[in-house]
């Protein structure tokens, strides 16, 4: 079990210091436009991922006029306290201090309070694109295996240095294969394929939870999602020797392009409604009901994985949903263990019965 | 005065076959998800625009397993009534019959019905990039000038060629300045100019009239819209000797890239609230009332530079905005000729005050 308990946060966004409590349960941020919901959603996630889900640079965090930032959270995890505080400083970058001592490295903090977020950058996930639907499989996987999460940081690291190497071949006007580059290569392999093997494996049995989900709620629906791997090999050694040629076959191209065209950076991945692809014929309420869908059966896979419920920001949930959908939505909401929603206006609670099953409910007004 | 009195549809996207009629004022498209609220509004655009705002591929429109879509509007312009039906034939493609006479250029057809449409697609407006904006003022200008129209189609009829012409030359390795080339850079000089000064002026205008309307909806901000374009010369003479050394200096990049970088498609826009990118600081429902505001302001330029008063399609308007917030544009929006406006629920509407202000406001309830 993890949970929040509370958030303060100095110079961050529009807040100059403001301070929150949460319960167990579902607890709702309140608030006008532009008065800091969504970043008070940002800051949480801030502490529990070692970084912002809405931007690259932590930088643009900080207040308008001000040198750094200050986000501090205390979750609960099983009986125990745990303090976490993200500092950024203008001129020195971030700092994170887990129970009043440094973390050395960020990325340990990952799936240990493990966050189930859903936003209006969301939206990307239902437009056609592949690299934001693997974005969103890595995110799901690095919070629930620590081994995914090893073998994803040490194949990206080497994914940069080839990406480099390949850039200075291509100025020095070299088409050919270099023993760097085939050495960066033969150790790209093994950790191509764990995260090839883990991808396959587990998005089928993601698929088959969010499918049944989707289609209890929306009988009059198929879904399907559909994995095409870069490299299709079953065992290591037909892995092993697929990938070898691959990046020979496409080092020209690679070179050229300044980017790796194989490996499980290329996987695709395509969302269908009704056989047809989702991008071209849902509808705005009907991608959203596809993506809440995902982030609750993302939830509940963490769940099943790590045996941790995950905490879940829900930012402006009620947004184009009809009113029998979000009822669906908010019924299997209702199960989960913390939840956090921001909403423009209270009225929305009542005309979604929230409070009507759920009178224990947490009011947070932004001012 | 130009009203929209009908629109029939049929295989067209969810419908087999639907008719609605509207009225002067404001109209209310209610239905749930997926129901065909934002396809109606599509309709109605493709017979005022001749394409559809949501797909680059007509086809996609076609009501699946069917072979055909049929959309047939009638429009009041004055005293006079016009029909306008575009037929689009899985095999044969699209044609548009104006007044019961087959529509020779399609082009012909834009700015007779001025149309504005806010739709979740132009969130893109406010997320950064250049060509999203671009592609508003161009809407707006082709809508509101004939002479805009002419020159935009003819420059980007050359800018096609040159780019092929581009794309030949990098397969052939040759890295040099060809006649070919110089006989279409020669013929862009004019529409570039054109193109140039027009929006150089038209852009001024219509920042005074946005950020005056901007600044009194919501006081605290401070709203500029900022246009960088590609070439700086003032008076033609300029313009034309900067434009030939430009194309000169850039050949070698053009070639490689397959892309021509000088001229009106490199015109970059950006906007700012209070001295700061709106994609880094602005909030979703900020970034909503930008998107309405300009879009108000759209259609108030092009009623006064054709004094025709446009129709307003407004789909799902009250999703992310707060009660005051949406108040404010209901108020605005209210003083127009006709506005369509979509939502999940009419309880929204009631929410918004609309009906107690504008009691004669018709309801269509979708299916």
């Amino acid at each position: 079990m993890s949970l929040i308990s509370s958030i303060s946060v100095r110079q961050f966004r529009n807040f100059s210091k403001y301070e929150a409590r949460f319960d167990p349960g579902l607890n709702l941020i309140i608030g006008a436009n532009g008065t800091g919901k969504s970043s008070l959603l940002e800051a949480i996630s801030l502490n529990a991922l070692s970084k912002s889900f809405r931007v690259h640079r932590d930088q643009v965090c900080i207040k308008e006029g001000e040198s750094y930032f200050q986000t501090e959270t205390i979750w609960k995890k099983g009986e125990t306290e745990h303090k976490v505080q993200v500092n950024y400083l203008k001129d020195k970058g971030k700092n994170i201090i887990f129970d009043d001592a440094p973390l050395e490295k960020f990325s340990d903090l990952i799936g240990y309070f493990p966050l189930v977020i859903q936003s209006p950058e969301n939206s990307a996930l239902t437009d056609g694109g592949s690299k934001e639907k693997r974005n969103f499989f890595d995110r799901l996987f690095v919070q629930s295996s620590r081994t995914y999460l090893y073998h994803y940081q040490q194949y990206h690291q080497l994914l940069r240095q080839r990406n480099a190497l390949l850039k200075e071949l291509k100025l020095k006007k070299k088409l050919q294969y270099d023993p760097r580059l085939e050495f960066i290569d033969e150790k790209m392999i093994v950790p191509a394929w764990q995260i090839s093997s883990f991808r396959k494996e587990k998005i089928q049995q993601f698929s088959l939870r969010f499918c049944q989900a989707f289609n209890e709620s929306f009988s009059r629906y198929e879904a399907e999602i559909r994995f095409q791997p870069s490299l299709n090999s079953i065992g290591f050694g037909d892995y092993e020797s697929e990938f070898r040629q691959r990046c020979q076959k496409n080092l020209e191209s690679d070179i050229l392009l300044s980017r790796s065209l194989s490996g499980p950076q290329s996987d695709r991945f395509s969302f269908l409604l009704n056989r047809q692809p989702l991008e071209s014929t849902a509808s705005q309420g009907e991608r959203k009901l596809w993506i809440t869908l995902m982030k609750l059966s993302e939830g509940e896979m963490i769940a099943a994985e790590t045996e941790e419920k995950p905490l879940f920001l829900l930012d402006d949930l009620f947004a184009e949903l009809d009113l029998e959908n979000s009822f669906t939505i908010v019924q299997r909401i209702l199960n989960q263990q913390q939840v956090i929603i921001t909403s423009t206006d209270l009225a929305d609670i009542s005309k979604h019965k929230i409070d009507a099953i759920e009178p224990n409910l947490k009011v947070l007004n932004l001012p």
